[in-house]
């Protein structure tokens, strides 16, 4: 029985291959919470992705995330001639597994409906073979029923949405009255939807920021032109299923992708403050005072439209130290638009930098 | 209905996503013979790979790939539970799409048996599922009479033969009498077997360089560790199914992986000779020759033991030029030991370098 | 005496540090000339630059130029104090070894003035010294009677002239009408100025790129920003210093930088067509053609603007193998705007495509 | 006069090209001591180095040094016909800028002999110029007398010791004997000894890692090679010109390089251990532990020669978290040898996992 015990020992290195370190993430917590870095937006051989779920997982594990949800088409089985219809495959084959690799396994599903209502993917399910049903309606309520977590995908994807725009239609309006949205995805892989921002603060909805991978993540997100993938950062507890959870029921949330980070102000402005240490200044001359800034973090930010007379613009890259030259002359506080930190449609945060 | 049109759509973007430009392989042909690049051995989620045999393909129009075979296991299906067992079902699914990306799908299977005599592939057959047999002898003598080309791989897998030196069994000899084996593996992955080098000069067998990939190949390949994956380069008549295999059967092949290329003298001679260029002399001083060796391929080639009075040793990098500067005091031929290029278990490839 | 012996041992390792392998820069010839890669601006410690000539030397061999020229300013001397003037000492410093690197060193200098009219390099000089006089009148007209190709550096180098666009001001003309300028920089390290293309045009000038470097050359171009340095494309019957000088004086050249060729359409048109080979169709079906475009150049070529019922735009990536899939219902010329092959100030090339 | 303007605008420029920004090193500090990173030896224009002194600056702010010395041959002066000799120079062209980016510069010079005693720096000196005596024993008594800390360079550097390996004359006994030398290069650039470990130990020296950089320290140490310079680490009270001296003076150091580090096992152990965090398990199931071990430090750690039933291996990539899968059935200590920590000639230390 040699052959079989060889063939197995191939099997566990072909699970783990490339996926057996994990990469630091350098993303501070917020007081008196930790940061998960989740992807709840994923597709499988189980509906139109390439690969088989366990590699989801070690994707996961390598790039530092704490959460993932498999969310396989509900309505869309392009491979069910090779592979019969099964809609929780997905969970059930890395639920055990992702113990083992510390990382919270999310049962969702992604309802895949013409626009409106679009695609939504219920989170937090417990079957999600009893969504097969008719009326987008049914399934919806029977989701929240299991307790979903109710995720209004792409909201502004052009094949559904031809301007590009998010829109609400009636039937979110009723939804949302129901209380049956509780988040929106802000980035679906590198589309985002700034104008999501406002409806999000309004209803109180988790910003989102996801993957949709269908292929391989390390294939998708490459350097130079990406240096990580979507995630959607929620502020929570504890790291378990529960805090995960209460945390997105609340709303504690930022989207995070490339070099752009997105949600509300209450969450973004702490995060920013946490992410850079300023000064205090080393030197000084007649003229000028020099101090460093120092970006701890893998997000670089762009701060533009400075005070008159001292720097125009200052680019904090990620994990770099910035030194700083002022001029002895200016009086004024350093107040800058952090170009790529967004609060709103046409918003982006402001911050002073004291040093 | 505009829902599934613009499902149809995703679905194009996710097969060729990050494949729709192919890289150029820098390896000369033969005077003669056009060189394919081919991968004989691969898996998917048919048998313990962990991806849809699109992948494959899509990995191989990128790569600069020639041919491919996917290859998944006759007798381990670890996902059956999940996906009935069909053997013909990998190549099925790539067999017309393969036309559209200029690439020659070899119908393959991989018969996976303890050794002896081991795991071998069974190419160019017409139906897999015929070679679910008892008798590894019966399962070799259909699979040669639907004509196919049985290769051996992996011959020195630890898990089968745990010296890691492949070991020529009776029923390996009974095979090769029957003349029914046609290839062996030098290189699997990045394991490489030298002493097959004289059992296929020989039995007149063909040496062959395969991925074995389960997972993904740009994962498994990549820089700065590894800047290529491995390829049987076959020096064939014309790019078509039949020149593959008439050069295959031929024996017409070099191994190539990482910086190594491995085979039978007769080819690799001409190959090398074809993938550098040297001088002529650009200048002289009184006491120095100076003059450039340009190396046009992807393959480095590290010359040493050089004659006495000239330069020990020169690295020809790949698609670089190498000045060398030669004392007028020598008088010697410039031949050097390519560490590089193996034709025999310890037996490395002696060039001369004319200028 | 072993120490010295040493010490020197150790000199020509500095010397020859990272620069004993050389680039292949991947640019076609044109038909009846050679392409001769080429920098014809760089600084030293000899004026305000920051490494010793040698390095430039050694940067061009590693690069794959064939000809370079070390302009140091004759009226800018900041490091006088440690450095006693010289004004032929870099190119003195670098003629001798030039030769063991098959590279030709031209003889140059910057006469360095406000504008009108700026700053202006004197090549293939005999002696730069002889450069030094009030009067940038008699400083060209004596670099004239050395031989000199004079070059128009950075003409809208936003120092000398704010809003960035060259102007030509009187003392061009005059200058112009004696036969005095040869050749304007179109780039100058990555600043670029379209309108002196109709200039070169019309007094029949060269169109040149050049890098200005002070610093590293390695450290100012490195990936994944910057894949080359710029390069003056300089089309010449031989690789001599008189087949230059002849060829640069006919004003057979193109400059490329980055992804950007400028130049005039008489040779950035045969130039294209060099860089790329097209098809033949290697599979139809009842809809479609499918074929191939190779681009074998170091140079992406952005295709775009396509006719109705082609693909839009083509991407053409370096080194690389694109696959074209055409609808059979289209029966047009392939023709599209190259957008990044300047031809005039707001004139991109049109190419056709023939498959 | 706008010219002139203009020119020191592009002067400023040139000397900041690439050094506005600065790298986190990842390497902590020891209870009661920060970690200074420094290169105490590197070479200019002022003697057979290849930039001028302000590069050096340059390239050590964005490489994250705390302190660095330029270390020009006193007695070497191969550029003397361009530049007449100051051996002060380079110190007095980078002190004041230094302040400016917050990096200590420390004025030295290198004594350059033939061997015994061979190389040796002065470090912390006042006055380079009055070093230029005949008896190299006066040479290091007279920087003695003005404070200096006195390194030996390369001890086993091949040009001077043809077997690799260091020996100590009797000059170097009577030095020593005197208290002359204070420290020895374990590493000059990529070449080390490890036979001085001893020598340190015994004679309390301070452990040195320098690059001697004569080139560019971006084209020497560059990835995927190398990803960092070779660093002398001092733990210091405070960052400051007698902050490092104290600690230098007493001995606390580590040499690091590449991916070893070597020193005395009183500063290596403390070092590693705060490099790393150790579990707590995060899952067990009924046959094993798993918990993760996370390396924070830019220095990568190999853990071999493991105890019989844990795993015989574990890497530690830099920067990483690696997953830990331990078998309940172990009972013992988990104790490895750390293979690239030098501790001693033949000796590395062994460090204990505790989760």
């Amino acid at each position: 029985m040699k052959r079989f015990l060889a063939i197995i020992v191939l099997f566990v290195a072909v699970l783990t291959q490339g996926y057996s370190q994990r990469k630091i993430v350098n993303l501070p917590d917020l007081p008196g919470f930790i940061t998960l870095k989740c992807d709840f937006h994923s597709h499988t051989v189980f509906s139109d992705g390439n690969v088989w779920p366990t590699v989801r997982l070690g994707e996961a594990y390598r790039d530092g995330l704490d959460a993932i949800a498999i969310t396989d088409h509900i309505e869309y089985q392009p491979k069910k001639d090779q592979i019969p219809t099964d809609h929780n495959a997905g969970y059930n084959l890395i639920k055990e597994m992702a113990k083992e690799y510390n990382i919270i396994p999310v049962h969702g599903t992604e309802i895949t409906r013409s626009m409106p209502p679009g695609h939504l993917n219920a989170l937090f399910i417990t079957d999600a073979n009893a969504l097969v049903k008719d009326s987008v309606y049914d399934v919806i309520e029977t989701a929240v029923k299991q307790g979903a977590f109710i995720q209004w995908n792409h909201p502004g994807w052009k094949s559904q949405e031809p301007d590009g725009i998010p829109k609400l239609y009636n039937i979110h309006r009723r939804f949302l009255k129901n209380g049956w949205i509780h988040g929106i995805e802000f980035f679906n892989d590198s589309e985002y939807y700034p104008n999501i921002l406002e409806w999000c603060q309004e209803y109180k909805l988790a910003v989102m920021a996801n993957s949709d991978i269908h292929g391989i993540i390390s294939e998708r997100y490459k350097e130079p032109e990406y240096t990580n993938r979507p995630m959607t950062l929620v502020f929570a507890k504890e790291k378990s299923e529960a805090g995960l959870k209460e945390a997105l029921f609340a709303g504690r949330t930022l989207a995070y992708f490339g070099d752009m980070l997105a949600g509300k102000e209450e969450f973004a402005r702490p995060f920013f403050y946490q992410c850079i240490t300023v000064g205090p200044k080393y030197h000084e001359t007649s003229k000028n005072y020099y101090f460093d800034i120092t970006n701890h973090s893998d997000i670089p930010f762009y701060l533009v439209n400075g005070p008159k007379g001292a720097p125009t613009s200052i680019t904090l890259n990620a994990r770099s130290v910035t030194r700083v030259v002022l001029s002895k002359a200016f009086k004024g506080t350093l107040t800058y638009d952090v170009k790529n930190v967004l609060i709103g449609t046409d918003k982006t945060m402001k911050a002073e930098i004291k040093f």
